[in-house]
């Protein structure tokens, strides 16, 4: 059995990882963290998990071979710093390891990185992408949600070099994506707010653009594209879709050949689809499944691609389970054979 | 033209406040105020409530012909002690006003009383039930949306003796009864909480009672009955829907007695309306209606009442301004035509 | 492992048993049947059931242990009568042997029963209230949705003589309650006509009720009590609360003692729980779990008792799935551990 | 009082006008046809509408000075060709008189056109590009919800030359958009399936495509855009969000220079805001407006607009009112001056 750490567990990413492992057979969660919640059982503080009746520490506490942290970015790297350097292996759902680039990461998160000198050995955490370095490394950079479904969506193509340097992502997120916040929440995530509303943001830029533009960057050699992205908010708990238009590198392309390329892309991944028809979100629901839909607008020469996930299965908490399913040469699909809670 | 002023706009029943009185032929609204918000135009703090193009303020610095407050218990007959007592109409949505024993009020909200001395001259502001007096009124108590609905489903029952002293009110409130908090909220309020969810609460007493009692008390000659009173939260926006029960005086009794008793009680009335099936949230969203339904359950001797309100509007903005209207000798139905937003 | 059929396979009990047993580690499914559906592989009608990929069949043509039947009431008991009839085990999701008076059921259902020589040897499959008789029966009664909640809240009050013999339940059920329906759906069940709306129906009197009076009866020595039955479609798709009232047998009685009394009856339970604050929909949504809260209202001498299911957990599949458990001698919490998707 | 026929009046386009022509001061609702409903009342079928206690009946059987139909394509031009020539006005929600190329419409809509005799006098609905033409038709046709925001979003870029010729339009749009069927209604519109999920559909073409590439055409001197429309079902009842995507035609441009644009093609519009910040779907709700954002996304070289409307308000039934006012020389606001309905 191998010994967890969930650090920030009270979070919509933590406590789902907490759901997770707990149908994981080789997986015992033994430490759980909150710095609002510490000194209650885990139940007290969220009751749906009172079949996981665990204390709530400040910190990690006890012995583990494995943490998982889904504190904001910032945090998240001071608190691994010192489980990474003690040989714990670590997973961060926050965004500190994702980007190669630490001035870039600086700029983009306006923070200072606590751990600059880590992020050499950590590994992006797509699995599709990165599988064979995953398996040797201690620090994994999990995917941001929006980046999962994008690089997914658009991988084979842009790595086939089917389309140009230009590509725009128009992605639909699920509130959950925005966190759960403390005790008290942002106006914008109240019910009333978001309910029957639907709210496109970062038009000026976002922070998964970076993400996205240095994992897109080295599937083309290291060129990063054009890039557009826009997220909106939209009424409903989990799911992104991300629907990525880019130009035909060969007008002549049809649906058949691109559907040939992903399928071929994408053989023998436990966790990503190509789907015959366009994927809706709530088949993904609870999942760690990607299904993509790629299709040819022939009129207008452009490849359409649709992306869905569950933002907090493989968007967050399903993809972490997944690398470390990898890290300890696990079977991949170990606790997460889950099929979509439908409807 | 009458000059509103309307103290606490930000909140939904005062956002909604504005919505209506916008639309009103006779209303022109010159000052609305907010702690948070003072300083601002009211579209930057409300974009969609760009038509209205006002300051907003600390405080009331303008003169007025009436003042409506949404602002917190406690707070708000501290804001309109001082405009009552200029000679200012006042219409308070909070429930500084409705009890009519101050140490009750004192027990239920746990707060002493900013202004006992003006509580005799309030009026409840029920306006099926206290139409004369609201007419010679300078201070409105207007109800609140549970007590609203209820006390709309079960009056006629009551005074006329139709069921006996014990009565049982399940009622589901749509989310904004919650209010809208501050630039925070709380954790329950929040999207990923509310959705998909549905919360009983208040099971060890809910502060509305208090009225609900009170009123159901005048009507029986001052006996008040013995009531139970839950509430809960449900996933929409808008809307209250009251079932109640109560035994049946005359187990004799059939829904077509029962039906004409209700119809003669709110015969002429604008705003209740007896349907003739059950009644739905939706159809009352945006509008100032009651609608109430009545049926005899006669297996067990019990009568059921459902009455449908939308708790912004008859349970607090459009009965604010319906009592305006009465106050002011208006016709009761100016401003407050709009039928249902549906679907 | 254990072969199964499920007969009716697209609606959503059949499909969330499918989804269930997918993940029973002795469960094989190999018979799925649809009338609309059949010829087609399963992921062609359901896609998102794409890892249980078996064809679709008008009837059960292989060989099988155990049947579950999702058809309409009606229907059901004449597809089962024959596999039953050869000694296949049989779990009836369906009405068709949960009244063991023949003649109230043809009464009730508007419909000749089907079979009525096997309505004797039908066990009522509440696994709490009848764990014994169902180890040995071979043909299941699955309870209705309503009453597995309704029951469960009651039981404990009503077996032990803590409340008169007069109840109320109001149950407040998500969409998922009214079924799927075939390739049209009923016009209440749009999306534009159920969304931000909720209502009450059945105030004439609903086919449930028939079910919780015989179980109410049999707790209370035959005697079925004054029960009056409110349910109410609620904007969300899976979920009951139900909402029970009774006055108190003894007026003196407190939460505490209730409580106690309570979590006697239901200790050992692997899927009751008496919960310590009120329970809400959401910690219930894809499990087999029913969260119980009683509460005194010491001022109205009440009984308050709130319940809370999946209704297509242990209102339909998940409870099925225990019975099935049961009935093979398998621990009852195999395949049913999921905690539940929240947010 | 101009009298009026709302042809097809059980629809959410056709019940949309119902509602706001009951409060527009120089309208008076004198015939409501259904075929279904034919021979009850309005508040039969609608129980919401009681105010507008008029019979539904088969066709206009009384004199009217204007009809608005709401019908399906094809029926609704064939409904209104006998009252056109009878020189009624008419306002057609539906497709049939959008395209001027009667072959694109029959090849677009896969149907005969029943009255193509009249599409040359037919003018295209969108009020602020075609106003004058709208003055002097005894037809308009009301443009499809989709073009109605996706045209305001990028008229003013491409009409100025902003722009290359190439754009992406991707819509969310609520579930009302897909129409209320009758009594049955599309699986896909269940609640169950519709709620917390989002489904991108259209991918191989949708019909709205062709009258948005007819009016861009006549913005840019005839010449039709490359042009790519991606649609999605938003679990929302209200509202479309159309975020737009198009290559700047001068790299330097910046979104000052771009929203000066914008403010003067929109100056004077009653129902057009250019908005300060990124509007939402909610900001619309039941009303005429139009809300646009442009931004420059310098690092791509493109520009993003977003606008937001009611897809049963500027998207149909509102955007019929104003074409009223239009050709019958009221103030452009009669009937229309409502504030979004928030929260």
């Amino acid at each position: 059995m191998v010994k967890i750490a969930i650090i920030g567990v009270t979070g919509y990413a933590g406590s789902e990882l907490a759901r997770i492992l707990y149908g994981h057979p080789e997986a015992q969660i033994v430490a759980v963290t909150s710095r609002q919640a510490a000194g209650k059982r885990l139940p007290e503080v969220l009751p749906y998990l009172w079949p996981i009746d665990v204390p709530v520490t400040q910190g990690v506490e006890v012995s583990v071979d494995v943490a998982f942290s889904a504190l904001p970015s910032g945090a998240s790297a001071e608190a691994l710093a010192p489980l990474a350097k003690a040989g714990v292996r670590c997973v961060d759902i926050a965004a500190d390891f994702r980007l190669k680039d630490v001035a870039e990461y600086e700029a983009t998160y306006k923070t200072k990185h606590p751990a600059p000198e880590l992020v050499p050995q950590a590994v992006y955490g797509l699995t599709e992408l990165h599988r064979e370095a995953l398996k040797k490394t201690k620090i994994v950079a999990n995917p941001g949600c929006y980046p999962a479904g994008a690089l997914l969506a658009l991988a084979p193509a842009v790595k086939s070099g089917l389309v140009r340097d230009s590509v725009i992502m128009d992605s639909k997120s699920g509130i959950s994506g925005a966190g759960r916040g403390g005790l008290a929440t942002s106006i914008q995530d109240h019910y009333c707010e978001a309910d029957e509303n639907l709210v496109p943001y970062g038009l000026s830029g976002h922070v998964h653009l970076a993400e996205i533009s240095q994992e897109l960057g080295l599937l083309r050699g290291g060129q990063r594209p054009r890039a557009t992205f826009v997220p909106h908010r939209i009424p409903m708990v989990r799911g992104i879709i991300s629907t990525c238009y880019a130009d035909l590198a060969d007008a002549s392309l049809t649906t058949e050949k691109v559907r040939e390329a992903y399928c071929e892309f994408y053989k023998g991944e436990p966790f990503v689809r190509v789907t015959p028809d366009a994927p809706s979100a709530k088949q993904t629901a609870g999942t760690n499944f990607c299904l993509v839909y790629p299709v040819v607008d022939s009129r207008a020469g452009r490849l359409i691609v649709v992306s869905a996930i569950d933002n907090l299965g493989k968007g967050a908490a399903g993809q972490a389970v997944q690398n470390m399913n990898v890290m300890f040469g696990f079977p991949e699909e170990m606790g997460l054979r889950a099929i979509a809670i439908y409807p």
